[in-house]
């Protein structure tokens, strides 16, 4: 099937999928510092610059003795405390306090346990001594040149902690993806401001911000009358002349209607569609288009298309551009409670609040009275695939979903 | 049992978590604009501020005419576009052409889809005409007063964009705790410095601060040697003057050695030691003191204690303050792989990946060498609990397990 296939008819949520991920390519690399890189995707491995670690340290709080030293009565000779290094050879019946992570000064000993001893001035005697030599060698956890981080690693507070440790301080990382929205519509008016009758409040700028900024997004966003958004000098740019966008979301204006502009301003400025329609509901105005390596998204303007949309296809686009290995969409759960469809023709993403900790994800279906319902989206934080003809699903019943938490 | 009883002796995970629980109390509420809400928790109900729809609105692209004229062929007399409204009455041969979103310019309406009708210049044809009105009627998602979001929501993107909608546009939430992390320890350098011999990079400053992020939280963050940290002006009146931090975190010094410096700087600045040391593995040496309503924390210096003490304690006392409702911490999955555990005489919390998708989470445990490994925070996203005592647990083995990730 070819990408032109799809612009004229219904194309399934797989098909739009496949598309986003031919069509998405990573991003560039930078080099960002440490404070700066959570959750961006590693683009060069990460090897261990020397031995991990890197000197012989004690594991406990206690005396170092020599290993082939038998005795039960030893002098303290000197002490090493973390942080110091005093290289010295010891003779029998001497030792050394040292404390956790303390630097071994020779080569051939071990650590007898603080509890294992009894301490008074410089006079020690150990009260027990097993085999453990209580040291963490130079090396034991890796040696040099050894892969610490893979490539594409997602990079968490852990990782970064590791990277801190062998002083990689300004790791390779995909850059973030520039991002332009634009809220059409004539029907919106600001959150903050009261509507008209006719009017409502734009709560899509709200949605595609917030969501964006899961992922450390900001994105400009713009709010214009769809009449206005054609001749708009600075929506023409963004949109038209590769000032740097990579992705592009326009909100709303994708009904089949006479105000179905979108199609048309991006065909008119040079984009190609590859989808005009899903068979999926909510959501079957969607516009996919690409332009270079730019994408854009044309999203129907009812907010839980809306929902569906972002968490379905802006969310692949994003794990493409950020060199993010595909991890699958669909998680498998089972249902808390009756899901009662009606048998439609397109398959059906439906808000569900998922539950996890008991092994198996509980899905409770959310109401969903109608295409322009947003009350599902106070809890709703997973959507449930619901088949094409699929009737009522009984509780219980196996099902397929897709979280939409980051 | 009461507090006082843990501070000499070793507490069990659950024993530190019930006492974070009960010290931790919900921080006072403010009122923050749309954009810096997300991820915090509701703490005033949101309600509809009136109906919701506003208005009858058309659910399509098509022509409204009476729902009692039975004709075929209507006379477009007027048009209603989204954003629009033009309240007349119709009569009968007369219809309006209206696009999804618009408001219905009278009660007794239908609207008929452009898709099952023919338009040329004024006049329609209706080919088609079910009994279904397509018009979302006013208060059907939600009466007037009606709760949409309930208190204690942790406010997602939908959430937000459902308040958007209602112009709810400065949503009351929990304030952020101001916390406070000083990283101690002789042998600590800066992760961009190299270390002489027995010295080691500061890696738990990065993994704070990357852990707290996740939680919105920007701490103050100092490094300062062990002598120095009592002395120190800066450290002493932050944890000890009542300026309004709310979580204190001292890493290091926190071994049984002569260094054990976290207890008595606590103590000595009016802190209660509720607990001094958990019986649980890495992070033995873990104190948890409070003081007023504010928080201390001493974490182990070993990373790993450190990651594992965060994610057990820390969150739990992250939750509480939000006021956030009471997750249970424990999540149940399958050992992907064997864990091969040596009978430690105490509960281990064993790094590990865990895999989502396939209905029940699949844990793979990951390699930890010794208590200073670090190489499992590469990609570590749960900790699987081991209980004391037990022996070598098969793959597929059912266990609990604690995810990392926020």
């Amino acid at each position: 099937m070819t990408a032109s296939s799809h612009a004229s008819r219904a194309a399934s949520a797989e098909e739009v999928l496949a598309l986003v991920r031919q069509f998405a390519r990573p991003l560039a690399a930078e080099s960002v510092p440490l404070d700066r890189a959570l959750g961006r995707v590693l683009r060069a491995p990460v090897c261990a610059p020397e031995d991990q670690p890197t000197f012989d340290r004690s594991a406990m709080d206690g005396f170092a003795v020599r290993l082939d030293d038998p005795a039960t009565q030893f002098r303290v000779v000197d002490e090493t405390r973390a942080g110091d290094w005093k290289p010295r050879s010891l003779q029998r019946g001497e030792c050394v306090r040292i404390a956790t992570g303390g630097a071994l000064p020779a080569d051939g000993l071990q650590v007898v346990m603080k509890e294992d001893a009894r301490a008074a001035d410089d006079q020690v005697e150990v009260l027990r001594r097993g085999t453990e030599r209580n040291i963490r060698f130079r090396g034991e956890d890796a040696r040099q040149g050894q892969e610490l981080v893979p490539i594409g690693t997602v990079l968490s507070p852990g990782a970064l902690a590791l990277l801190a440790s062998v002083g990689h301080t300004q790791p390779l990382v995909t850059r973030l993806p520039r991002v332009l929205h634009v809220a059409t519509g004539n029907e919106i008016v600001p959150p903050d401001k009261t509507p008209a009758c006719g009017q409502i409040r734009d709560s899509n700028s709200t949605l595609v911000r917030a969501f964006l900024s899961q992922f450390g997004i900001l994105p400009h966003q713009l709010r214009v009358p769809e009449e206005e958004a054609t001749a708009q000098p600075e929506v023409r740019s963004s949109i038209s002349e590769g000032d740097g966008v990579d992705l592009v979301l326009l909100s709303g204006g994708a009904s089949v209607g006479e105000h179905d502009f979108t199609r048309r301003l991006l065909a008119d400025l040079g984009w190609t569609i590859l989808v005009s329609k899903t068979a999926t509901r909510p959501g079957k105005p969607l516009i996919f288009a690409t332009r270079g390596a730019a994408l854009a998204f044309g999203l129907p303007g009812n907010p839980l298309a809306h929902f569906v949309c972002l968490n379905l296809y802006v969310r692949a686009a994003l794990a493409a551009f950020s060199g993010r290995s595909t991890e699958p969409l669909f998680q498998h759960g089972l249902l808390a409670a009756e899901l009662a469809t009606e048998g439609n023709a397109r398959e059906t993403y439906w808000p569900a609040h998922c539950r996890v900790g008991d092994g198996v994800p509980a899905l409770t279906p959310l109401r969903w009275a109608s295409s322009g319902d947003l009350t599902s989206l106070a809890t709703a934080n997973a959507l449930i695939r619901v088949f094409a003809g699929c009737g009522k699903l009984a509780s219980s019943a196996p099902v397929e979903f897709v979280s939409t938490t980051p």
